[in-house]
């Protein structure tokens, strides 16, 4: 029996491997199919995660020191996948794997991330991580009095156009409908806003660029004409899928509460509803989705899992 | 007037810095009337920051590089000491500060932190850092396998030496008086746990050592005589201040929400119960009191505080 199960190797899970082997906790498994180190590593640079700096620091450069220094207490990496992790009646968990085998555990943190959905117009992938981009946290100061597009029309995508209006010359808010699905003081705010362009009814065909990256988008308007717009920088908000599905049973049901957006509830200390389940990262409710905040949680969730082991032994 | 004030210049500050101004907000001041860095830079070593390694890595060599990374993007650091935040009625806030001059803010991000009491006996202060510590998350993995003694009586103390006692060979409780003021669970998972020892009605006298550290502790007890326990650590949990004097106002009441503890109450966002004003780090409920938490604190509060500000100026 484990004394703790991590699922998913990015930064949440990769610091909650350090902090519970430092802690004490004497078997401790984190699963990560492929390589540490999350969704950062398909970034080309970073430069907001404090106290590691360098000249064009990519997101694996980033990431690259983290599993020898978060596995030397005794963290073992497992390359499976997990497809389900269900609860015991005596509260003890069962790790469900791809292959069929299972293993058991005390305590869970789960911190599998999120995947920001993909509008399919073409260059979008050829272009990623090379003027198109998903998050304005990380990305937008690189375009700093620039000119961006943004493409979306739901909550996330305006507030991101107001965050990406306040560093960039302009913003072109590209939408398909002539209507937003969000907020009316969000919709009003960027209506409001000077140096946001709303460019409606009108569909991204296609990003082009050059060898350094993107240098426009073609927009297909409702009149049946295109738009080219030039711009370095597209930032593409149109949904987030939370990566949710090893909470998922067997009866269709999640194992602990989740929201409308399918992010797991969690409180101030990463506690799901169930006793010994942490949640991390992305996949919880309100992530700012910012590696410095993914290693927080899994900080805080793995000195709650120790307590918990503690606890529990002591029954 | 300022778009955000910082009050505090730890690791939670520093990134709420980082993070307002490469953001977009102009006018940022981080008010600290220290060097930048922390209680981190007092501690002669850690390993748990993730991403940052090194032999013998102390507090100070890791927040050595987070200034100049922090003020890249336009904070401004004032080294000046502020005494109290206030709040306009139009929802603006007031630093005043010790020389009797004040800014304006439309928001504030607070990380003042805490500051752990010390017990008083000989010795505490000559080896702090070196053998005499306030937090066994942060150097509980240094005596790994050793004997360490633990000085109190209340939660913290009871659930630091539970944590202890998974890492280190033995931990003597050190506690002036027979009684526990604990949770009846936590006591009774202390007094079942075989290697932790009571130490019971002893008043703590002095920390021994060499040029290395410590060696021991010498403990006064109730009949009269000593006793002399040879450890390498002692950790001291006698309670905590936290450094909430900022938010005091003329008439003794907070500016806002506070629990019995006097630690700011806010949401998984860092949102106090006033709008505008976020705590960050060690001052705030449920701190895991970790570099990287607090620092993950400062970014979420910084993404709030721009969009408040953004909110704000649309009114």
């Amino acid at each position: 029996m484990l004394d703790c199960a991590i699922i998913g190797g990015g930064p949440a899970g990769l610091t909650a491997g350090l902090y519970t082997t430092r802690g004490g906790l004497g078997d401790v498994v984190m699963f990560e199919k492929g390589m540490p180190g999350g969704q950062i590593t398909m970034s080309s640079e970073i430069e907001n995660y404090p106290g590691v700096t360098g000249h064009n620091l990519s997101g694996m450069d980033l990431m690259i020191p983290w599993p020898e220094q978060c596995q030397r207490f005794g963290l073992k990496h497992e390359m499976s996948e997990v497809t389900r992790v269900s609860r015991n009646e005596d509260g003890t968990f069962v790790i469900h794997k791809s292959d069929g085998s299972t293993n058991t555990a005390k305590s869970v943190i789960v911190g599998t991330g999120s995947t920001p959905k993909r509008a399919g117009f073409i260059g979008e992938d050829k272009y990623f991580g090379r003027g198109v981009s998903t998050c304005a946290t990380c990305d937008g100061f690189f375009y700093k009095g620039k000119e961006v597009a943004v493409i979306g029309g739901g909550d996330t995508a305006l507030e991101e156009a107001l965050y990406l209006a306040k560093i960039c010359s302009k913003v072109y808010l590209i939408h398909r409908r002539d209507t937003f699905r969000s907020a009316p003081s969000t919709i009003e705010r960027v209506k409001t806003t000077a140096n946001i362009e709303l460019v409606l009814n009108a569909s991204p065909q296609e990003v082009v660029g050059d060898a350094m990256g993107v240098t426009g988008i073609r927009v297909a308007l409702k009149d049946g004409s295109t738009r080219q717009i030039d711009v370095p920088g597209v930032f593409v908000f149109i949904g987030n899928n939370v990566n949710n599905q090893v909470l998922i049973q067997e009866d269709g049901s999640f194992l602990c509460d989740m929201n409308a957006a399918g992010e797991v509830i969690v409180d101030i200390s990463m506690k799901t509803s169930v006793a010994g389940l942490y949640a991390t990262g992305d996949m919880r409710i309100a992530a700012p989705k910012q590696v410095v905040s993914a290693a927080g949680d899994g900080a805080v969730a793995a000195l709650q899992a120790i307590a918990y082991v503690d606890e529990i032994s002591h029954h």
